[in-house]
């Protein structure tokens, strides 16, 4: 990965003078590593730019006109990060910064949405609210058009917060400025609650999900020892790995099964199947309380067609209701009285506003960007691992999904503190 | 209502030495007056026996055996509840306090339930947790059946923490000691997070359940915003009356719609009809917020046969379904996109614990059950208006339930809030 | 109390077209009584007028201005009332309510401070903060100064939200007006999270201040524990009643003490002295919490001279820290090792913002308010007792302060809960 | 750094058959860099062996006793640990785990402190609960007695959780038991709320307290606004480094001032002055927060001697005070009103419990200190950095603190938005 794919040429084009106080400059050159070898001493591990303040800049803030917008589901943080972008930017001295509204659609004047101004005071207070103050949408608009409205508006900067579909928008549209030849940066600064996008070691609102997703496992333990035979159900986000699952587990002791994408199981067959365990718990204890990521058990479904939503994701079949219905047949086969209580929680875990490190991380994330911003770079998300903010292409970023490992020490610790 | 109709035979068989620290004693005669109506001065309005400590009490503490059940469904408070009927029993010098488990069904033997020794040191932090530490259950058992038990466990003294079907319970019981002339105190804490039990101006676990429901208007509003025309729907509990959605409404300004059970609505037909006004908001403001009690809207539905839970309830068809799939279908055919988010918070709005004067009011009314039962009194709920607990006689209570008047100050300032 | 004493008169000018969808109109004559005491049927009861929307009222809403000021400390709440009362008037039809800066200040020009204009948009959101937008102040102004300042802005009707020096400071005012035979209603919306005024059976506020005080319980039990012979103090409002106190003792289990101004008590000497019994109990259980209301134990202090604040309210010798050091010295005379922590979070318990059942107790009484003042009624409060809202003559409701009956019910259960 | 520094002879004497699930090996030559310089490939960088289960332990579960206590200010998260090691200890098959009353003091039998049995049940839901189950203590006991206790209680396991003073203690006792040639492992959990311990990034309890910390500068913001040139003073914990204030400051916007131990300020003289700046502050906004670390300042008082607490740290003067009447006395110099609030919310902070990602830490963390003490290491804290756990030999731990650097991203961050 050379740094040309992701810089916009003529870089460094007028040096910065300081209206920023960041007295921390990085060189170009610094680079972090990611993942060493220890083993492989004397050879040079993958590395990637050091994000921080450059010395010189290449957009003219005093010309410049940023744009931010957010795409895909909610999740925590999300106007931390706007509101850092927009603090950020105009500590450097760009004058205007739009929020365009509900994502890609914005930038489509077939749909008559006009963008806000966003000014300091207008995002002052703005991260005690959950959701997004500028809406998002799901879904793709035309590449094309895009690019059109973002040289018609005289936009340099462009910022799109979102997950995978909206980073490899981002890269097409990136794509499409190189192509013309335009000096208009695109950065990305990556949204997962599911916390599975590689290059970050901890995704913003993940801190949050978590904190909230604990408390509703409480919730359905409380229900579960309520009755006779009390099993709760919780629910939480994860497509593809299951994190917020995981982390919840090992912060809430009430979790006593954890069932994620990343390890199928059986219902019923076979030597280590769930039913069969939960049954052997009921008996012994009169309750349980199981935390399911959505991405969970999908072997389990008999699937004819793949379904997607707008943004691409494959929708995934309800493996809280498919397990409610199987648990209860079960137990009705084996004359098991059982009282099954189902919470979904994800849009409430969602939509909260994020809170302590995890507000913190928003801030430094959106400083980063807008850093990168300033110097040209284009069609890269802002990476995290270590400690440290780096410079990630967007291609490498949306190569391949992070996640939990089944024989990784975390992985290890849930499952001594789980039946199954 | 004579006091005959809820009282033991023989009252006051043993005056009291105060080993409780109340200096406070209410008389016999103090009666709390219910509904004064101004305009008759010189008639005798309705009132009740007022509670508290009485001088003289029927059951020999030193001889007492006390049973708690929970029953019906969760509630915020119902542990802050044992824990305090547990330790007023404590300091009149009760030795001995069962806890049932899993409501009636712990008194019928043929369910091999054992019962709980619950001392203080074992409630001591239970208020902490939210459910109810003794289980809970729907359905009756053999009133008979119950009665034999308490008669061979020596219970003198059995509190019956639940609804309307658990007093109708507990009133069965209460007739059946009569018949059989036994000296069994048979006292119903009344619980409702409906808040909808007559004599009780606001039930325990309705604070905390307001509250709770406030934070997740919050989160529809943060989902409705986040979306072009995004619509929440938030479904709270209310089977007969929408205490909870009609005060969270004024608790949080972010509700746009109150649908409750005690106000008929139209989806489409006629003058003010929801779905025209709902379409109007959209095109205005982009987003909306409804909150809807469960038994809001049940006219909608072609009920074909009324089905009930195991407690007698009237099982309610999901309103909130029916809102998301007509609200879907009319924006569909009116061409109007919109973005629909359902949360269903029930379970999670009655199982967290109580708090702040919802705490203290559990505590209040276990004292004065706790009294009642003390000196005799039976077939009674604790009853609590104006600032005063009292004792209400089982079956009026359960005569009626309390609804929201729809000319009431109450819902005036609700329906100035919302937009229909 | 007749009418005409807080009424300006030509009372019922114009009628209501109801602009506003309050379909319940309150008649003049209806009344609700104070304290019946049932054994006097036959003679009229002390009552007030009840509160609510008149179909008649005085002031023409499309020629009014309003003005709204907070004076006094903060409260939770105080967002929610302003915010309700601006919410109000604008569904009366009146076109302009100002916000008047820092209290009573902000009436007097020396202090050159401008109004703020309040919109429906601007105060949309603001009961989730805590605090006052308005900003507040203690101390008095030139009551002809104030009279002559609402004259010369023409407002015809004025909110003082504050307790008894700032309804002191309203009534100078309505009397003034009155001398001067102005068409000018003054309505105080009472305030004190010591819920200490007469004739509001629990002021806004409070319900937050008890819940908010109830962590700290906690948080001092933690540290106490923590220690050996820990003990953790906490002071909370209360300078002449102990509402707070007796409330949050209630409501957390934790508090092992609940020292009051309504009950005075030794330190050292006689049968029944506070520190041979906390050394009792830490000798037994080596950890205790004391929750003590800052007006307890003033007498205490060898005073000297009497201090006041700004309001007038006499300032309290710090009794957290009188017990602190009186604790150490006496343990140490008794070489009892003790650790103590002292923890003063009134700064928190009345900045943060009222949630629940308090937030719509704003509403309904700001509300109340605004029905008032429309009617041109003057120079008094608004009261709430047995569920209704009242109109009170501002010099009856500052006449005496509610406090903690020591032979009450409410004490009682306290002091069952406590070591002394 | 050699392994034989910190780890018992004969190591690998019993090889694990796993009861414990973790299926997850570590082998003992891994290792984790520490602070990679990549510019200086080629040359082997510090590192530290990582930690996690071993195929071979040292001390045969079946016959050990271990012993936890904790020592030194409360933290949140510190029940969450006791509890992780109590279970983690159980998987491996140890009958056997006391709990140590008040920190070494409960190794002292003069203080006649009797250990309590820590089972699985009853650990089971103390992480809902703040401070320690132990209690703890500050101060030294004899290295000598503490050794003879762990001999004549057979204890071959201790867990100190604790900080500094703590470790420095551990290293003594694990000196003692190398000079006496026992078997006994000394390991460490590091405990720091003010996040300064060297090769652990965060330390538990950490997270928890910037989320605390940052709900007061809410209040204190809410305080500040409330009243004309209103100065809120909100002082955490960080008596050598400002951590908590760095991070508070990022999550929350309301601070406008961020004093830290590590940088230096005047507060009225030179160019770059506290009091001019805030004196500005206040004529611009009328408001300002302050958030100031306990040993921010330190140089600005007038020191003849240094007071140290029983755990061997400087006691800090209180700057907060200073702060407070330094600022009245320069507004009244220069004329100009203020209200200064002052909040010390230490005791809060660091009695909640840990939530969220602060309690998985918590989790992970005891499980690798269990997993070290099998394998017969000692002498050593469990470290953390770039998501591997570390064992690092405790007087290399103990030889630095970890302090924010002034010309970090961090810092630079930070100071990019406040006033000074």
């Amino acid at each position: 990965m050379t740094q040309a794919d992701f810089q916009i040429e003529n870089l460094g084009k007028c040096s910065l003078n300081t209206p920023i106080r960041d007295m921390f400059f990085v060189d170009d050159k610094e680079r972090v590593t990611y993942e060493i070898d220890p083993g492989k001493i004397g050879k040079a591990p993958l590395s990637f730019e050091r994000a921080g303040v450059r010395k010189k800049i290449f957009h003219d803030p005093a010309w410049s006109k940023a744009a931010i917008l957010t795409a895909g589901g909610l999740c925590p943080g999300l106007n931390d990060v706007i509101r850092a972008l927009v603090l950020s930017l105009k500590r450097y001295g760009v004058p205007v910064t739009y929020g365009i509204r509900y994502g890609y659609r914005g930038l489509n004047p077939a749909h008559g949405l006009e963008p806000i101004l966003l000014t300091p005071e207008l995002v002052d207070a703005i991260q005690n609210d959950g959701g997004t103050i500028l809406g998002s949408s799901r879904g793709e608009e035309d590449t094309a058009v895009i690019v059109d409205t973002l040289a018609r508006m005289n936009i340099n900067i462009l910022f799109c917060i979102g997950g995978d579909g909206t980073a490899r928008g981002a890269h097409a549209i990136a794509q499409e400025i190189k192509r013309r030849k335009l000096k208009i940066s695109v950065i990305v600064v990556p949204k997962t609650i599911d916390n599975d996008i590689s290059f970050i070691d901890q995704s913003f609102g993940f801190a949050t999900a978590v904190l909230t997703a604990q408390e509703f496992v409480t919730c359905a333990h409380n229900e579960a020892k309520g009755a006779y035979n009390g099993v709760g159900i919780v629910k939480v986000m994860g497509r593809d790995s299951g994190w917020i699952a995981a982390y919840a587990t090992l912060a809430n002791p009430f979790a006593n099964y954890c069932l994620i994408p990343e390890e199928e199981f059986q219902l019923e067959k076979g030597n280590h199947a769930f039913l069969p365990n939960l049954l052997n718990r009921l008996e012994q204890k009169h309750h349980a309380v199981i935390l399911v990521a959505e991405g969970a058990g999908q072997e389990l479904f008999k699937k004819k067609t793949i379904r997607k939503d707008a943004s691409g994701n494959i929708l995934k079949d309800d493996i809280g209701q498919l397990l409610k219905s199987e648990i209860a047949n079960y137990m009705k086969k084996h004359n098991v009285e059982v009282t099954i209580k189902y919470i979904d929680p994800g849009y409430t875990i969602r939509s909260v506003s994020a809170i302590g490190e995890d507000a913190v991380f928003c801030t430094l994330l959106a400083n980063n960007a807008v850093h990168a911003a300033m110097t040209g770079r284009t069609d890269m998300i802002v990476g995290h691992w270590a400690g440290e903010f780096t410079h990630v292409p967007i291609n490498l970023a949306t190569s391949s999904r992070k996640k939990i490992q089944l024989d990784s020490p975390l992985w290890s610790c849930v499952k001594t503190l789980v039946c199954f």
